[in-house]
């Protein structure tokens, strides 16, 4: 590939920009399992070069400890130093990682990311950058961590049409959603505690509303089905509406609630969504708890394959971006002129398949109605849901709470433009006291787990 | 790579040996996923040639439908075509396959086989033999149908030292364990029934006594740990002496029984053993049912990552023979000297890591001691217990089965060699009345599911 890459030389030369816990935990990681790395690799990887925004006392101790010579603030500097042969980019956010990591690329070199924000946001100008500059752009640690998502969609089930995936992307809330599952506990008590757990920011926004399960997201949705990275098209919904008790009747009705991402390609298009989600109990996604990730990929030939581990923290997001490193290492030494897997796993991605509106999708749904406890309200409620071609799979009435009863209703496959008018009719009938609460079910049909 | 496979072409031409499940279950894959397998890897994947031991009207059919245009009876009419690049084994057994993966890769062509029983016991010849001839040996479908695990082990998880992996890897034996725990079942019961279904074949011995299991571990614990292929290292304990009671037994203290697969890698050397195990019924891999497959790898960096999904099946093995073929064409079209991966993802096999005598591994253990229904039994069976050195975790003493009373004990990490001698004395006491049955338990500390 590039000439910087065909160098001669003992081992392989990386530089580091961003210290943070993924910078140091790949500093550290490749310290701890040099001997390991290099029985496999057949050659050792040397940090030649590293960048902080702060280089400050346990930084350069970190520096020292590891062996690397050469460090500073200035991320530019590691790009263009002519010893680098690969960057690892783990500072994160846009700027300045964006003109970092077009920066690295430009100059021929490979670049490793983390940044599930950036690709997923600014990928669709990166990928490209890096095919002119004919290097490498890895990131299997932007997606769930440790578990080698990326190169088992990529490369793995590279046979397959993919028909969907669904994943559990963001531990911090499925640690919410778990513990308030476990505990009946409510969102805003759960997520207190995740932040003095330091699962959560302080701003838990990115988390719990979805964004980095989108990003995600749209990374896995574009290499399943070859599609343009397509973040803006992503619908979005998290989890701050999720009380303990829709989280107790759909356990009564056999289910859980998990905040799933999920892409599915139809004959109309491809749905990409996160939101959270009904599934049956007896799923293994359904039993994937705290801050671990899953993420399940049905193909037409294989069926459903599931992918689980630990979708965060050091050492698990730097055995990714260190198997990154080793992956552009063996192409290296294996002399290839050009990158073995095109970054999306297409040597050209499609035009022809549209990102649908969430209006446009289709699932089953599960209703919380609010309601005055009167004969013939039910009546009412079924009546309206029949009106609209929407027909109901399961109705449970639950005690009154207070001055109203809750109404559950499962409905059958609908579309979610009907069910939109259908709630709006049911919202408007008297006996309906508030604002009805709706969460999408996935039954995951043909589904082998 | 060789000079065969830089022969510009617009198609990869391969050729299949063996048409049986997976080589037919290959050549529909190809067809039905062509359009998306060339947008993937960037030209077509064409069958050339192809042999099979039976060339029926039934396979002829299937042959001129998948535009096959030479076919016959001698897989080494296939293997010394000067047209194909790749050969697919998709024969199974040893003879001719072993000398028609030789001689395939001695003619500088690349292999992808499903042979895990050719592998396991003869791959120590056969790598060696790829290597020299600068060609891939690939094997995606020879463990656990599929399920990328192999990708995994070798790529995504190569920044790790691995500790350990535990693996469900024969579908027939937990079939039938799932059944038999499902219903009270017995083993012979169920296994007529799976071999009505199709499950298991007519000699279920490969299937039932683990050598099928054994030959995956064989294969993942080389990879894994960088060792030569130890088939014949490696304890096989089949399913066939597992009651309902012990499955019922296990329930009442929380266990299930699985039949698993374990690689570990301890002070003293490699683990490497087959055998019905107790696990935990809060484990994702307790819960992987019917003909179900799934691996739990703990890496040092990662923690534990589960692979699970379908084992078997002409559709999910033929997945990754297609994978395999596609990632040769990806490695061929990049112009690289060598093959990227090493085959067993070490440069060099480690020669420092000897397999262990199952005497000398360590274990907690499930003991269903069969003893009269007398006072004072239980003291002394646990005496002869303390006097081995060997601590209880939890005893329970079930009703009485006509004359005697089974008494199951769960013992803390004791030595093999300890426990056997343990056993004996057990057995020599006048109140136990028959022999005992012991099943390891895997508590798999440090999971992180």
């Amino acid at each position: 590939m590039s000439a910087q890459s065909s160098q001669s030389s003992n081992s392989l030369r990386i530089g580091i920009c961003g210290l943070g816990t993924v910078g140091a935990g790949t500093l550290v990681l490749l310290q701890d399992n040099s001997a390991e790395i290099a029985l496999r690799l057949g050659q050792a990887i040397e940090v030649v070069h590293a960048a902080t925004r702060t280089l400050d006392k346990e930084r350069r101790a970190l520096l020292e400890s590891c062996g690397v010579q050469q460090s500073g603030t200035d991320p530019f500097a590691v790009v263009n130093d002519p010893q680098v042969q690969i960057v690892v980019e783990t500072m994160g956010g846009f700027d300045p990682a964006f003109e970092v990591v077009k920066q690295a690329l430009s100059n021929g070199k490979h670049v490793v990311t983390a940044n599930k924000a950036l690709l997923a946001e600014r990928g669709n100008e990166l990928f490209p950058i890096a095919e002119a500059n004919n290097v490498i752009l890895a990131f299997e640690s932007s997606v769930a961590g440790g578990i080698p998502i990326i190169k088992a969609l990529r490369e793995g089930l590279a046979a397959n049409q993919i028909d969907w995936l669904a994943g559990i992307i963001n531990g911090t809330a499925n640690f919410i959603m778990t513990e308030m599952a476990a505990k009946q506990r409510d969102f805003a008590d759960v997520l207190k505690q995740a932040q003095e757990l330091g699962y959560a920011e302080a701003d838990p926004t990115f988390d719990v509303e979805g964004i980095d399960a989108a990003h995600k997201l749209t990374i896995m949705g574009s290499i399943a089905f070859g599609i343009p990275l397509s973040f803006d098209k992503t619908y979005t919904e998290g989890i701050s509406n999720i009380t303990p008790e829709d989280i107790s009747y759909a356990s009564d009705l056999g289910y859980c609630i998990k905040h799933l991402g999920i892409a599915r390609k139809t004959a109309k298009g491809v749905e990409m969504r996160v939101h959270p989600t009904l599934l049956s109990k007896s799923r293994l996604l359904a039993n994937v708890n705290g801050v671990g990730n899953a993420i399940l990929v049905h193909g037409n030939a294989v069926g459903a394959t599931l992918y689980s581990g630990p979708g965060a923290g050091a050492a698990a997001t730097a055995s990714a971006v260190v198997a990154d490193l080793i992956d552009i290492g063996r192409q290296l030494a294996s002399g290839s002129d050009t990158p073995v897997y095109p970054a999306l796993g297409y040597r050209t991605l499609r035009d022809d398949l549209p990102i649908l509106s969430v209006e446009d999708i289709e699932s089953e749904y599960y209703l919380r109605i609010p309601a005055v406890d009167k004969i013939g309200v039910m009546a009412k409620i079924t009546r309206i849901l029949q009106e609209h071609d929407i027909s109901i799979e399961a109705v449970i009435q639950k005690e009154a709470i207070s001055e109203f009863v809750p109404i559950i209703i499962l409905t059958h496959q609908a579309a979610e433009k009907q069910l939109n008018h259908a709630i709006s009719a049911l919202e408007a009938l008297d006996v309906v006291v508030g604002s009805i609460n709706r969460i999408r079910v996935e039954p995951f049909h043909d589904e082998m787990d």
